[in-house]
This record gives C-alpha cells, structure tokens and sequence, in this order.
C-alpha cells in the first residue's frame, strides 16, 4: 500500500477503503508518512468529502492509534457529555454533579483548551489544589465512591488526533465535517463511555456557523456512535452569542456554582437541562424529558447538586471553601466597566469577539506554552435582547494585563450592536437529534 | 500575507490574486514557507483550478523565481520548440539542424531526463566528447557564427519549479493543466527566447490523455505565451504509439540523423516539417506553411541539414564520425528480436509500456542518481496499421542488463496488439493552437 494512490485515490473523488484509512492514520501517527503527503491528502480529503462508511473508519483508527480506557470496573452506565466549543462554555462543571447526584456515574477525561478560554482542565484549576493525575485505581475508585471523577486526558489517547489536528490547523483543513467528527468521536469512544450526548454548537462562536451544517456534523456523530454500539444523541444549540453572563475561567466555575444554588441564569440553566435529561435518559434514569428534568430541578433545590460538587472537589484535593466565599478564587488586579454609549435593545453580540477579547485579557492560551490566567475574563451585564440605558454598564473585564484594557474595551463595545426597537432573546435550543 | 490565508481562498474556490501567488512561489522557493502548506495549496489548486489570469501570473512568479536569460546579443528572432514529453521523442535533434540551416538561430537550453528515455542533453551525449557547459560568450558566438547551439539549463532557471514539481510528484498534484503550463512556460520564457513553437502530446503516453485535455492544455499555454509578448503556437501531437521507430538514446540519434539524410521515417519527417514550418514562419523566414515545407526539405535533400548537424556536433567537442558510421556509437552487448506470435494488423501499441520497457532495459533515469545506458533501447519495426506475418520480427530490443532480457520481451510482446481486420495508421497532427 502506498500513501501517493491513497492520495490519488481521494484527489479522484473515490472512496477510500478501511484498510487504506487505517493505513494512513498509523503510519503518519508512527511518522512513516511525511506532513506534505498527509497534508495533500487532507485537503482532498477537505474538498472532495468523506462518506459516511469512511468517516466511521476514520474514527475507528484514530480511535484505535493510543490507548483505549476501559471503564468496566465502573458500576452502572457511564454517559459522557461534549461540547464541540463554544465561548464561555462552562456546562461540563455544573452538569458533572447534577448528574452524579442524580446517580448516573460521570467518569470524565478532560482536556486543556487552546482558545478564547481554557478547556474543563484549566477552569477547574480555578479551585486551589485539584489534580487531575489520578491513578486508574482511584478513578475508578472515586466514581464507584461519589459518582464523580475527572481526570487529565493520558498523552496516549488518540495520538493520531493530536498529530493530524496539528497539522490541520496551519492548513487550513480544520472545518471539515468528517474531519472534526472523527477528532471528536475518536476521543469520546477511546474514553470509554457507554453512551455520549453532544453539544453541537451553531452561530457565530462556533465551528458550524449555519443550523444545516451543524444539524449535518450532528447527525455524522451520532450515527458513528451508534455503528459502533454506543449510544449517542446530539442538540443542537445557540452560539451567536456566548453562552451565559461569565467568559473566564474563574469566572466561569463561580457561575456554574451560582447555577447549582440555583441562582444562576436562565441560558446556563436551560441548556443543563435540557443536555442533563438526555444524559439520565440514556443513564436509564428517567424515562421521559420531563421526569428527567424534574430529577435535575430537585438535585439543585434539595442541595444535593452543589455538596456533590465539593465532594468531588475534595476527593481530588481541592480547596472548597471558595465555593461559598467567591473572594477566595484567583482575583484580577483590574476591574473596569464598559458603559453603553447610547440606549436600546442589544441587537448582536458576537461571541467570536467577545472570545478573542478575552483572550487578549489572559484567559486564554495562544500557542500550547502560554499561561493561563485563572483571574482573567469578561462578564456581560448584557446580552441580546437586553434593554439598555445610556451610561448603564453593558460588560466588565477583569485582568492583570494593563497594556491590555484599553484596546479590549474598544473590542467589546465596538461588538455590542445597540438599537432603538426592541428584539426577542435568541432560542438557546436550536434542534436534537437521536 | 500569511500562507494560511492564500490556501483557505483557493480551498474555497476564490481567485488569487498577483501577489498571493508571488508571494507562495518566493517563499516556498526561499525555503520560508514549509513543504506541508505547499502540498495543502498545491491539493487545492489542482481540485479548484486556476483560471488564465491565475496562471499566467504563477508562471511569471515561477519565471522570475532564477536566471532570467538575455538572448539580445544573437541576431535574429529566436525561435524556442517544446514538447511535453512522450516515448520515442528525438525532434529537437532534426528539427535543430533543419531550422539552422534555413537561417533561423537555434538558441536552446535543454535539460536531461527522468523518465522512459534520456532528454535531449542525455541523447547528445550519444556523441562522444559533446559539451553543454557553454560559457555565455561561446553560447551567442556559437549561435551567431553556425545559427545552433544547445547548452545545459543553469542550475538557477526557474528553481521554484524544480522545488514545486519535486513536491507535486509526490503528493499526486501532476496531472493539473495550470501547474503543467505554468512549470513549461516558466522554463521557455526564461530561456529567452522571442517565439515559441509547442509540441502538446495527447494519447496514452503523454500527461493528456483526450484531444479536448490536450487542447485545453495548448490553449492555456498559448495565451500565456501572447500574454508576455512571446508569440506561441502549438501543435496537438498523437502520442498513443511511441513515435518514430527507435525508443532509447543512441537510438534516437541515428533515427534522427537518417530524417536529416532524407531517410527516416516519413513519420518522424511529417512532425518535423509541421514544427519546423511553424518556427520558420515565427521566425520570419517563411510568409505560408507550404513556403516553409519547401524550404525544410531543401536544406535535407541538398545536404545542408545533415552538414548543420556536423557543424553544431564539432562546434560543441563532438565526435561526427558516428554520423556516418553508426558502428561508432556505443553499442549494446544484447540484441534480441521479439517475433510475432500471429499474423494480422498492429490495432495497439500503448507507448507508456513500451517507455516502460525501455527504462528497465537501462535506457532511462528512475531516480536522479541513475546513470544512463545510451545504448540501451528498442526499435519497433512494426507500428499501428502495420501488416504482420506469424514470425515477423515486431520489434528489437538492445540492452547491457542481461537479467531483464526475458521479462521485457514478454511486456514488449503483450503490448502488441495484433488483430485480422486492417486498420489505418492513426493521425500524427490531431490540432493547431495559435
């Protein structure tokens, strides 16, 4: 087999065989391919698409290229959530203990995030003392124990998805459907659940900007899990504007704290449920949405949401008491407000900007190198739909970067569109697929 | 400018403009932008294509990529031949004398070969002590004093198309007309000449395969060439039978010279005289493509040609005896005939096997470092349309590697296609570009 008639093959508009996948997804993770052959295959891989057949056996591969987690010695069925990105997405932190204290076991890898902010890894550092380099005895131990475990992602999972995602990104081969379906499932199914349920983000913010092409990347993911026997069910949601008020890391675990209170916004909220029932659903613990969305309301109300929380902070060496004293989270030296230049109703708020601003602020990584700052982010007062008042404060930024604050500040007001007649909230939960 | 950028527009199918490809041609050529983000682009431009203005502005860029030759101190209008290569292809070595002795400069840079046979340099070496490493000087008096000189392409002339078809031929980006024209055209226009005469091969063993491929291939060619101000035609060329008799380097010489003897195939002769008029009229020599013809087989039936030939071989340290005694050109340890199984008429000749063949019998480069056995090759005896008897010889092969003596007689013979109805010969000039 050689990788110059796979290329041809592709560039020729065939389909591509699973031995010839595999072949290539092994030897470029061994190195036995050259970047420059990978990357002209991924191009005509790009432009001329994969089928459905392919897609799976892409998957399969890069599945297969590492490590792959057997979660058998964890009782009951192992559900897993992912988000395909978005900004100011923290429902991985709320969701995890509502789930486990509605009793579905939640035994998590988690990732560093290379964007706007950090990934679910990095927001939990926000809590002083939490480790994520758990043994796979105490992993299992934990999740059997208190319903709740998160873990760092090993350097072996899907090793092949680390390589060709590097190079998809100075190709420009990232925003391709089977591409990051593949990425995605390949480390979703090698984590080890039992069934997944998605978070397809559609807008501005996220990879698919149009409903149909998220709705296609939905129904591609869900129907690979499914081949491959794992239950998998997709929403589809709104990511025209960030998600929530908080977009930081911080920032971000006091808001989804403030949700498991019950205190939170409504979006975060909504967004918990509706991701949460199918979870218990596919958990077999609620038989119906509505059922299922009424266990999630009564973990929350009762308090058993946010002690399971702390258990789970604790048990991974945590320091829990910023939980109730929010002064006890990593501070930034600076707080200044953005005032609305003119009255109305907020019209469009892309969360695009608002992500590369907070970037700018030091809540995000650039290249894989950068800190993290855990104090940094931007809140928005403010979202689409909002009435507004001359001089009312739309957002407020928090950073310790002071080169940084003038020019951000421009950025967030430049990207808040005010005007006179008044607009409807945009619909969180855009479309669902099973 | 940023790479990225320019491969994200031709991924999505938009027109680059002048300086994007400038700017792509000068930094990969400068080693500033990396191989894998050239075969990304190199993916995306042969599946999006390229429209005239594309290519002609990414053959300027490639032409300006070296040494752009100054042929003003030769008088006369130069007149430059190219063909894009097939089996059996000695042209330039008649059409060089003939176009000299009618009084137009032969100014030519040629290039040794990586295929089936030798190129042009490679089949000259056929003459012993025959030097291409002309200074400048020698080059314009050469030309100016005996209207002929062929000298070795500079190692920088168009070094972005040695870096670019180095990649292409690995990451199955060849075959796209664009980066075909543009790496041709990049090396005539910096070659210097003021006209150019194209030879387009079309068939089985040329990079076009169809008449309308090849057709579209001239027409691109040619109105890059008018673009610039160098007045180009091309002729569309049957290539789906080696062309001539003799396949290999010494082999071709000899076929040549018995054209500028008035004894070679009428074939070889037929092409010649349709390239020949058509650089004779560029040349201002002739005003109608019969006046030219004229002239052409007046200077082989008076002697002049085959004399121009000496004159050229002698002016460059080569040994002319050969041209009158065959016996002093290297010669093969083995010549085996291939005999016919059955009689009938040759329907099929496929000219890639038979290119094929010859390179296993030693006659061509596989790789750079190759060395070349200018005795080596085949001579067909037999050719479409041809009537056979059982036990005819159809072919002879002549070679030094006794170990591929058996297998390349029976590819070879498989080759020949022999049938009982009578067929006609195919038609050499399929078309004219201009």
């Amino acid at each position: 087999m050689r990788i110059y008639d796979i290329i041809t093959k592709k560039r020729d508009k065939q389909v591509l065989t699973k031995e010839e996948i595999t072949y290539f997804v092994n030897q470029y993770a061994s190195g036995n391919i050259p970047d420059y052959q990978a990357s002209a295959l991924l191009m005509a891989i790009y432009l001329n698409e994969m089928n459905t057949e392919e897609t799976a056996n892409l998957t399969l591969a890069m599945m297969h290229s590492g490590d792959v987690i057997d979660l058998s010695k964890i009782q009951g069925i192992k559900v897993d959530k992912h988000s395909t990105g978005g900004v100011g997405d923290k429902t991985s932190i709320a969701l995890g203990p509502m789930i486990a204290a509605c009793g579905v076991p939640v035994a998590k890898l988690s990732g560093r995030g290379l964007g706007h902010t950090g990934g679910t890894l990095d927001k939990l550092e926000a809590f002083k003392g939490f480790n994520f380099e758990l043994s796979e005895e105490k992993f299992t131990q934990s999740v059997n124990d208190i319903s709740i475990a998160i873990a760092g992602q090993t350097a072996n999972l899907v090793p092949a998805d680390k390589k060709i995602y590097a190079l998809r990104d100075v190709t420009a081969t990232v925003s391709n459907k089977s591409l990051i379906s593949a990425s995605i499932m390949s480390k979703k199914l090698a984590s080890g659940a039992d069934a997944i349920v998605l978070d397809v983000k559609c807008g501005d913010g996220g990879f698919m900007k149009d409903y149909e092409s998220a709705k296609e990347l939905a129904n591609i993911m869900v129907r690979i899990g499914d081949n491959v026997g794992r239950k998998t069910v997709a929403i589809i949601s709104n990511m025209d504007q960030p998600l929530g008020n908080a977009i930081g890391n911080s920032l971000e675990v006091i808001e989804a704290i403030e949700t498991l209170k019950g205190k939170g916004s409504k979006e975060l909220l909504d967004l918990c449920l509706e991701l949460g029932a199918q979870m218990l659903i596919l958990g077999g613990k609620a038989s119906s949405k509505e059922n299922a969305i009424q266990q999630l309301l009564e973990v929350i109300h009762s308090g058993k949401a946010i002690q399971k929380l702390k258990d789970f902070v604790q048990n991974q060496g945590g320091d829990i008491s910023c939980i109730d004293n929010y002064s006890k989270f990593p501070q930034a030296s600076i707080q200044e407000n953005i005032l609305a230049t003119e009255s109305g109703f907020v019209h469009q708020l892309h969360a695009e900007n608002i992500g590369l601003a907070s970037l700018q602020l030091g809540a995000g990584r650039e290249t894989k190198e950068s800190n993290i700052d855990l104090s940094a982010g931007i809140y928005l007062h403010k979202k689409i739909g909002d009435k507004v008042e001359k001089n009312e404060v739309l957002a407020t930024i928090y950073t310790n970067k002071k080169e940084a604050v003038e020019s951000v500040k421009q950025l967030i007001s430049n990207n808040y569109t005010i005007a006179a007649p008044s607009i409807e909230q945009p619909t969180l939960i855009m479309g669902f697929v099973e």
